[in-house]
């Protein structure tokens, strides 16, 4: 292959870094108003009234709206609907929106927001999973009976037997906490009224398909008058999934009633205080195995604190859920799952999707059972860990492509684990060093609980002087989709990289391609963009076999030329090709279509083919610790995954990069602090997450094993380099002081609390 | 059918009405600059110099731009890529663009432009056809070897045995003026730098793909990197095909190097003096006949006045030339047009494209022929006029649907002719009516001429909602074709009109589909729309046919619901075919295209098949003439045309409606005035135009002879209702007057020349 494989420059490297990208807030038209959001003070009250009268009357004032002012259905389409645009009756979170305005200037704006009075019945307000399911607690959603917005189990084998069968059986609590995105572009969306009543909105998102139906649900419009285009986002890690379609459609209504274009850009406090999270987790393990270290049962009970509406939660806990027993061989394994509704601001999707939280309580869970049966962390993992053949805790057997034990074997060769282990532990005085590791797979795709959804759409044209326009309905939002799409399709026509552009995503271009996210935009929208690369090719072959007056069509494109695979020939110039083709009239445009592979998943049962694929990895991190001062300072981490195949190595190493950053930050030092249930650190000051001085040397390990059904054998990478992370820093913080927190983040505070409780200053 | 035939309301009438349509200067980005267009004062000079210092100087002025500035090619690409964007070493015509400022603000781009000092070295301007053919006139252009731009021929039989079989021969020299389009927007364009060295293009225009290559060629970037998005265009009738490469390469240039959005929008004058307009024709014609009236031989020679530039001049002119012997039988035709290069501005599209010169000098022709032989002008057709069968004077066969008998008939009854006809003549006095006649035909698409371009793409999607969305690569600018494509999609589906909503055109949705002229939208648009619904009703047969319980596939679309035709069930909602199929993930966008019916024709034996169909028209004027004030007033029209058939009647008759007044204007009192090659009315209050005020009874007759290879039979209108009103007009004021005027337009001036000529003031 001659593109794909290659670590090709990013696309969109040149625009990023001399700031030429255009992001949403430099997109302004003619008329345009700035658009405000009022949010609810309280975590909880009922809503007596609401008094605008004063606030339209503000100069520059074109439109103030509450619930009232909705045309069409005053719900942000999720799952289950339940989340309103603006709150209508009651405020079930702090900061929900109440209340918009849209004015000429953003003074004018704020100004008719502070003129707006609404009349509260302050309620007390839940806080904690614990306080939400407790006997006698009160109904925050009506949707969530007993405050529980969704349920999923997992049922495999007979518990039971398999604790009965264990010789050892550990049982623990876990905490995780609550991580904010942190995109470098907050929400933003500029909705503009176009033709014919429909309605065109610009902006940061990584779904416009989602966006496209939120719009058109809160504007009462059918879906072919709503175009929703993609402008340059600054980063999404799923904060950008769902929550745009809230962002958009304030902008919308506002939009629709003043008949200007509307644009809303939350500040970083608005966007910390209002946006979704990742789930803060409670989760009890109880695991048991035999003296050889052979697991013989997983039973969890996996909360997920899922704020006042339902959002994701369902298929967030639902993945959380799949994913709980690990990368293990285990053939008895329960696991309850829970999204709870409480007052605090719903919860949505995060890289990993509900996944981390349950990784780092079960990879804690293997380190304690190896030090239980005196094994070794990696033993541990090797006696257990799943291979083709084997079956994952939902009955799905593994088929093709599983190549967890490579990166396990790749990474500890690479990190030196053993010679590491022993001489860390020889550390003594106020800094002490550790090793320690995870391993983790990941499944590709939005898997059967999205299956609905798991298909992709793409526009391939070759223009009349041999150049390549690719349009597709995922997002780029920094993971470098557009390169690697780039890629495939180059590698179809056998062309350069610099001869395909890609169109920014356009809801008008391609069919609803579901969502980016779950790691599936190189899967799906690449075989999309093959599907529609080979339609164009069977036309040009016909046109190709003329030329070189071969017999059959069977025609290939390589290097900048199409050449007749039963002739020795040298072929024809692809641009030779395009002319005569573009003469003769042939078509050259084709709409792209994939599906994803068979998926299936029985609630009931709690078993069924869960993903069509699974990715996997080995994290080994070696951290400092300094019990002067609490602080963990990461050294180094040894990554190791399997993807399929890195249609381009060196962004999958910028993945790897990133993913480990932010793992970093979920384990050590990312917390959103509440008082009440109002948020009190809504700023990048206060919530601390890694930058480039925290990053330790990462090292990134590729292995590939190519999985069929994906482009070239990709399956896909967006979301793995984060899973590992965690688990594996607190194992080697266990591993440099001795002591174990079943909690995260691992901050210099909790630090301190620890090691008072374990009451040693050394090892 | 339910749909096509009928008079659904237009689609953008709501926008265009109260205001909400958004022209190009409605549209308007953040740090968007203003240009300005330096043109020539002269129309014929040697550039010696160009200083741009002091302009550059001008606070606010962001770029200055001259020939020497643009990165691409030079030229704006029409045929044979003659004219320069900005004028190098020569000025060839008063108002060519010579440099352009971008600013801040208008004042400042003005400011600049009077600062911009430009030696020139004064030529001697060739203004007219006969100056620039004769003998030792200076060559103006390079590419135009003694002042021919181009040159074509018919060659049918032999007229020399022709005329030697005549029993009567007329031979007539006719002139015909330049006609200004007077669309309601002037031309404007928008250029935005855009993702990754592309460049977006918004504006008003009919050829969105030709402005693609434009922009493309001037910035010397490929066409993958080029988006052109027409906004609502207020009107083209031609003279927005290829003039807005010219107007869009200013902008897009500026914009290149200022990197920030870049407008131009004409002012009314600066439109006028710079853009193209219908050519001047200067025609011979020698027609000879049998004392029965059968046509033996005509002779044409053809000369247009193509200004500065080819441009469009070469297929303008064979198209007048296939038209110059009419709609009639006549074995030995000899043509011979010449496009002539002049210092004037170069002439190009105008609705008709060369063939209303010829119409009226042919028509007028056949009344004198009439009147010498005694006969009415009625029968004189009626011997000639081409019936299925005949050969046109290219030797094309009419092979199926051409109705122009039967509008003769239809018009002839509906105007009571033989009536009036007899009444007009009796009156005296000073105000005398007549009523006079035209028979014309129009052949359909490109044609030969433009065979390589003849292919259309389109867009279709079905979405979730059983709403659906079309685009194509031609254009609404006012003709309607929103409204009509629109109705040949809701057929195919058998849907409301309503649930279909059309994109704007953006040349990144769909493939080259050549330019919107030729009244070829609904034909080629119309088909390629058909050819993707084709392909998403396959999808949807699988599954309807699944859905019904039927054996076959064979399943219809109509009126919202969907059947099987081997059954007799009721079938099933069209909405819940369409919920199905989406939740199976069946494909439901598609790519159509369509490829225009064979066309041919030999330039060296000037035969062939040169369009695809022919419609027809018989124009019946009925005038009334004031002899002492010279003004014609026209009382009815009465239009019967033939177009395959009418997809949609109120449009038809709404083409009837402007077509005959801008057929008027052009027969009455439309003249562009020059003093030494400038123009001196480059206004629409010295140039006039008709106003609804002038507007005569239009009585439209629609006859229907549906074309085989059209979308539900329809062959397209666009261009037809303007052909044969001047020559009707004019052959209505002889009648009236007594006297015949072979020069249009029959200003009251020229009125009072012809009736002090003819020295009477009765008939």
């Amino acid at each position: 292959m001659n593109v794909v494989g290659k670590s090709v420059p990013r696309v969109d490297a040149f625009d990023k870094v001399t700031g030429r990208a255009r992001f949403v807030s430099d997109l302004d038209f003619a008329d345009q108003l700035v658009a405000k959001v009022m949010m609810s003070p309280h975590p909880h009250a009922r809503i007596i009234s609401i008094d605008t009268g004063q606030a339209k009357q503000v100069p520059g004032v074109k439109a103030v709206i509450t619930a009232r002012d909705i045309p069409g259905e005053n719900a942000v389409p999720v799952i289950k609907n339940d989340m309103p645009l603006l709150a209508d009756d009651a405020v079930l979170y702090y900061g929900q929106p109440v209340a918009a305005v849209a004015a000429e200037t953003a003074q004018a704006a704020e100004e008719a927001l502070k003129k707006i009075t609404v009349e509260y019945e302050v309620l007390s307000a839940v806080l904690s999973v614990e306080e939400a399911i407790s006997d006698g607690a009160p109904q925050i959603n009506d949707e969530a009976e007993g405050n529980i917005h969704a349920y999923h189990k997992i049922r495999k084998g007979n518990v039971e037997e398999g604790f009965a069968a264990a010789d050892v059986i550990i049982e623990q609590t876990y905490r995780t906490p609550y991580q904010e995105h942190a995109y470098l572009e907050t929400q933003g969306m500029l909705a503009v009224p176009d033709h014919e009543g429909s309605m065109t909105v610009y902006g940061s998102m990584q779904c416009p398909f989602y966006v496209r139906e939120g719009v058109a649900h809160v504007l009462g419009i059918s879906l072919n008058q709503v175009r929703v285009v993609q402008c340059v986002t600054g980063g999404g890690f799923g904060g950008k999934e769902d929550v745009p379609s809230l962002v958009a459609g304030i902008p919308a209504v506002l939009a629709k009633k003043s008949n200007r274009p509307v644009k809303l850009i939350l500040t970083r406090e608005e966007d910390m205080i209002m946006m979704s999270k990742r789930h803060p987790g409670l989760i009890y393990y109880k695991t048991g195995a035999t003296k050889d270290g052979k697991l013989t049962a997983i039973e969890v009970t996996y909360y997920l604190n899922g704020g006042g509406y339902s959002t994701l939660s369902p298929v967030v806990m639902w993945r959380g859920a799949v994913h709980a027993a690990g990368p293990y061989k285990c053939t008895n394994v329960k696991v309850d799952a829970k999204a709870v509704a409480t007052n605090l601001v719903p919860c949505g999707a995060y890289r990993g999707f509900g996944t981390p939280q349950v990784l780092f309580a079960h990879e804690t869970q293997m380190d304690v059972l190896a030090e239980k049966l005196g094994m070794s962390p990696v033993d541990i993992r090797k006696v257990n860990a799943l291979e083709l053949g084997d079956e994952t805790s939902t009955g799905q057997q593994l088929k093709h492509s599983f190549g967890l034990k490579k990166t396990l074997d790749e990474a500890l060769k690479k990190s030196s684990w053993d010679m590491k282990r022993r001489e860390y532990e020889k550390d003594s005085g106020t800094v002490r060093r550790g090793i320690g590791l995870s391993t983790v797979f990941y499944g590709m795709g939005l898997g059967a609980g999205g299956a609905h959804m798991a298909r992709a759409g793409a526009f391939v044209q070759v223009h009349q002087d041999a150049t390549i326009n690719i349009a597709v309905g995922t997002t780029e939002m920094g993971q470098g989709m557009r390169t690697v799409l780039s890629q495939i399709a180059a590698e179809e026509f056998g062309v350069d990289v610099t001869d395909v552009h890609m169109l920014p995503v356009d809801t008008s271009r391609v069919p609803d391609s579901g969502p980016t996210v779950a790691s599936r935009s190189t899967t799906l929208s690449g075989n999309a963009i093959r599907d529609g690369c080979k339609k164009i090719k069977q036309n040009l072959a016909r046109v190709a076999a003329e030329m070189l007056n071969c017999k059959t069509v069977d025609v290939g494109f390589n290097s900048g030329r199409v050449y007749a695979r039963d002739l020795s020939s040298d072929g024809v110039a692809f641009a030779e090709l395009i002319a005569t083709a573009s003469h003769e009239k042939v078509h050259m445009a084709a709409q792209g279509w994939a599906i994803a592979p068979y998926t299936s998943f029985d609630p009931e049962t709690g078993q069924g083919w869960a993903y069509f694929t699974y990715a996997s990895a080995t994290n080994i991190a070696e951290v400092q610790v300094d019990l002067a001062t609490c602080v963990v300072t990461v050294l180094r981490i040894t990554a190791a995954h399997e993807m399929g195949r890195a249609i381009n190595p060196q962004q999958v190493e910028g993945q790897i990069q990133g993913g480990t950053l932010q793992g970093m930050g979920y384990g050590l030092s990312e917390e959103i602090l509440h008082q009440d249930g109002v948020m009190i650190n809504p700023d990048l000051s206060t919530y601390i997450i890694p930058t480039s001085m925290d990053a330790p040397v990462i090292d990134p390990i590729i292995v590939e094993e190519p999985f069929p059904d994906g482009p070239f054998g990709a399956k896909g990478f967006g979301e793995l380099p984060l899973m590992g992370v965690a688990p594996a820093v607190a194992n080697a913080v266990t591993h440099a002081i001795g002591a174990r927190s079943f909690e995260i983040p691992l901050t210099p505070e909790r630090l301190f609390q620890l090691l008072k409780q374990s009451n040693q200053d050394t090892r």
